[in-house]
C-alpha cells in the first residue's frame, strides 16, 4: 500500500503546533509495511483540501487524515472526503446515542452543531471514538481508501491503535523489520563511501544514512512475507556492515551514546568522576540526565579558571605556564587530580578551546585534550572538532568524551 | 505572497524525526506577512519531488524547501529545483573554497561527493552557510521563487535569520515590526487572563502567547506602511503590558534568560561560582555556553554524592543526617563552601530531587533548594517544579536558578 498522511488545520500553517500526528502515523504505517510517500498539511479550506486529496490519490491508494472533524463550521474534512469519494453524509444512530449520553454525563446542553458529529458517509466503516466526540471512519472507492481521524493526538492515537490498525492489517501483505545503527567518529560521506556497493545494489534490505549532530545513523529495513524472514535479512546485512565499519558502531538498537555509556557504567558498577574546563559541566550533566546514575557518578569539577585547576585538582603552576591550560599535560594532571579527590575507578578530564575566541594557529578553536584514567590505564586523546560554533564544539567534545569512556571500558587495546 | 513549505527527506516519511523546520518556517513566514497555504513532506525521490514543486506553484508563488542538499547520492533537491525552474548547476568557486578550507582545518579528506555541494543553479542568489557545508539559495522564474535550505535545523534557522529574511523582506509590501517578550514565573493561562481585554480587542498590533519549557513568551507584532509606525505601535503596546505584568518580564528582545544573566554578570564584573547536586552541571554548562563568560565564571562543583558534598564543600555530616541532602540547610552550607573555595562575589548552590524516584510525600520529586550568596546577602529559595519528568525538572530548576541570580543582582528588596 502506498500512503499519504494529510493533516488538516490552519493552526499548523501558522506554526502554532508541531505536527506530531504525522510522526506517529508514519511510524505506524511503516511498521505495517505501507510505503508513506507524502505528508501534507492544509488549512480549513475545502477547495485546497479536495485538491490535495485528489493529488494524493494519483500516487497513493491510502490517505489518512487527522483534524477537521469537530463540531464547528470550519471543520470540513468529512464533507470534503465524502464529496471526493462520491458519497453522502447520513445520521449514524449509535454515534448520536453516544454523543447524547456523553452530554448527559457532563450535564451540558447539546447544541445543534454537536449533532453534526453524528453524521458519517453512508458507505463508511465507522470507528467509534471513546476518548472524544468525533468518530473516525474509513471510506473506500475503486481500490482507494481514505481514513479520517480526529486531530487531538490522544484521540487519534487511541483510535488508530484500537480500530485502524486491525482494519489495515487485514488489508496488507508482508511484514517489515528495521534497525537503526548509530555510529560516531565517521562522517556521512565517508560512511556512504565505505558502504557504496551495498547502498547502490540495495533492493531489500534497504540502507539509508542520516547525519546527526556529531554522529551518523544508518537504517537497515526489510519487507518480507514473514517477520522472521525480514529480521533475518536485516541481521545478515548488519553483519556485513559490522565487518566494514564495526569500530564506529556504538549501538545497533537506536540507543543514544549517553544511554549506552551510562548502562556500561551501571551494569559494571564502575564509579566515575570528571573535571571539565571547556565543556563546563556538559559532560557531567549529560550523564546525570540518566535515571539511576547516582549509583556510579560521584562528583564533577568545573575548573574553568586556572586558579580553580590549581586549587581543586592540584594542577601544577609550572605545567600551566610551560604547556598552557589547553595541553595534554594539563589534561592528565586534571584527571589525576580527580582521581585523588574522588577515588573513582574512571576519571576523565577535558580542557580545550570552545571559541569563538582564544584560538591560535597552533591551537585552533575546537581543539581539546581529554585525559582519562581507568584503573591502571592512563590515556590522553586529542580532539579537533569542526569549528561550527561554541555550542557545537562543546556538544561534540562531550560526545567524544562519552565515546572515550565507552572505548576504554570495552576495548582492551585502547590506548 | 502565498507560500508552501516543502520538507525533503525519507526519514520524515518513516517518522524518524519530527518536522520542526515547518513550524519555524511557518512562524517566520507569517511574521513576514506571507500566507502559508501548504506543508509538504516528500522522500528523496526526484519524480515525486518535482511533481510536488509543480503542484505547489499552482497556488503559491513561494516555496521554501529544507533538506536534500547534502553530499550523498540521495540528496537531490538542488537538481530537481534546477530542472523544474529550467536552470543548470554550475560550480560556485567561493563555496568550493570554503569547503576545502573546512576540510583542511578538520584534517579530513574531501571525497568526490563533497564537491557536489559546491554546485548551485547558475541564476541562483546563493546564501552561504557558515554553520555547515551545503549553501542555500533562491531561484526565481516568472514571478515564482523557490528557496532551498539545508535540513539540519541549526543550519536552516541560522541561514533563514541571516540571509533569507532580508531577501524576503525586500520583496514584501508594508513593514512588519515585532518584539518577543519573555517572562518567567507566570503561567500561560494567567498571562492570558491578565491581558485578556488587550488580546480580545486586537487588530494591530496583534498579541499571541506561547508556552515554552518553564516560561512563557508573548509576541507583539504590527504591520504598517513604514517601519517607524509599526515600531511605535508595538512599543506603545509593550508599555501597556509592562504596567500589568512587568515583574515577570526578563527580556523585551527575545533574549534567553541565560543571555540576560550572563550580560548582567559580565557588565558588572561579578565573579560567580556554583555547586550543583540534582542539576548535575547543567547550571554551569548553561552559563558557560555564553562566549566571554570566562571573565566572571570561576568554578563549579558537581557534588552528586554526599561524600562529595562533605569533602569538596565542607557540608557537615550532621546537617546531612539531620535535615537530609535535600534541605535548605544543606543548600546554604553548599553555597558557603563554594564561597570559601572560590571567593567569588556570587555563589549559588542547588540540591533537589530530579526523579523519577527518590520523592516522598514530604519532599516530592521536583523539589529543590537553592542557596545564594551575593556579597553580604544570603538567601535560600525553595523551588517546586511541576513534575513532568527528570529532564524537565532539571531544566526548569536551572532556569529558576538563573532567575534567582538575576533577581539578587537587580532587586535590592530580594530576600
Amino acid at each position: 500500500m502506498k500512503a499519504a498522511i494529510l493533516s488538516v488545520g490552519t493552526e499548523l500553517l501558522f506554526g502554532e503546533i508541531t505536527n506530531t500526528n504525522s510522526v506517529y502515523l508514519s511510524q505506524q504505517l511503516n511498521l505495517l509495511g505501507c510505503d508513506v510517500l507524502y505528508h501534507y498539511s492544509v488549512g480549513d479550506n475545502p477547495i485546497r483540501l479536495k485538491e490535495t486529496i485528489q493529488t494524493a490519490f494519483k500516487d497513493c491508494d491510502l490517505i489518512i487524515t487527522s483534524g477537521g472533524l469537530g463540531p464547528t463550521q470550519d471543520d470540513l474534512t468529512k464533507e470534503v472526503a465524502c464529496e471526493t469519494l462520491h458519497d453522502e453524509l447520513v445520521l449514524n444512530e449509535s454515534t448520536m446515542k453516544a454523543l447524547e449520553d456523553a452530554f448527559k454525563r457532563m450535564k451540558k446542553t447539546m447544541t445543534e452543531n454537536n449533532k453534526k458529529q453524528a453524521y458519517v458517509p453512508s458507505r463508511a466503516i465507522v470507528f467509534d471514538n471513546d476518548a472524544g466526540s468525533a468518530p473516525g471512519f474509513a471510506l473506500e472507492e475503486n481500490g482507494n481508501t481514505i481514513i479520517c481521524l480526529p486531530g487531538p493526538p490522544r484521540e487519534m492515537t487511541r483510535l488508530f491503535e484500537r480500530k485502524v490498525k486491525p482494519y489495515l492489517e487485514s488489508k496488507i501483505d508482508g511484514k517489515i523489520y528495521h534497525r537503526m545503527i548509530r555510529t560516531i567518529g565517521i562522517g556521512e560521506s565517508q560512511l556512504e563511501t565505505e558502504l557504496l556497493d551495498l547502498i547502490d545494489n540495495q533492493t531489500d534490505p534497504t540502507l539509508a544514512t542520516y547525519a546527526k549532530e556529531g554522529e551518523c545513523c544508518l537504517r537497515i529495513a526489510s519487507k518480507r512475507e514473514t517477520l522472521e524472514e525480514a529480521e533475518q535479512a536485516v541481521n545478515d546485512m548488519l553483519d556485513l556492515i559490522k565487518e566494514r565499519i564495526g569500530e564506529y558502531i556504538y549501538s545497533s538498537d537506536d540507543e543514544d551514546l549517553v544511554e549506552v555509556v551510562a548502562k556500561l557504567l551501571m551494569e559494571n558498577n564502575i564509579s566515575i568522576s570528571c573535571a571539565e574546563s571547556c565543556t563546563g559541566g556538559l559532560f557531567a550533566q549529560t550523564l546525570i540526565d540518566i535515571p539511576g546514575i547516582s549509583a556510579v557518578f560521584d562528583r564533577g569539577f568545573v575548573t574553568y579558571s586556572n586558579q580553580a585547576k590549581i586549587e581543586e585538582l592540584g594542577v601544577k603552576e609550572e605545567t600551566l605556564e610551560q604547556y598552557g591550560a589547553v595541553s595534554s599535560q594539563t589534561a592528565m594532571e586534571m584527571a589525576q587530580g580527580v582521581q585523588k579527590a574522588s577515588g573513582s575507578r574512571l576519571c576523565i578530564s577535558v580542557t580545550g578551546i570552545a571559541g569563538p575566541d582564544g584560538g591560535s594557529e597552533e591551537k585552533p578553536v575546537g581543539l581539546s585534550y581529554v585525559g582519562v584514567i581507568f584503573d591502571d590505564k592512563q590515556v590522553c586523546e586529542e580532539i579537533q572538532t569542526r569549528n561550527v560554533n561554541r555550542k557545537w564544539n562543546r556538544n561534540t567534545t562531550a560526545l567524544y568524551m562519552l565515546n572515550i569512556v565507552r572505548k576504554i571500558i570495552l576495548d582492551p587495546d585502547y590506548q
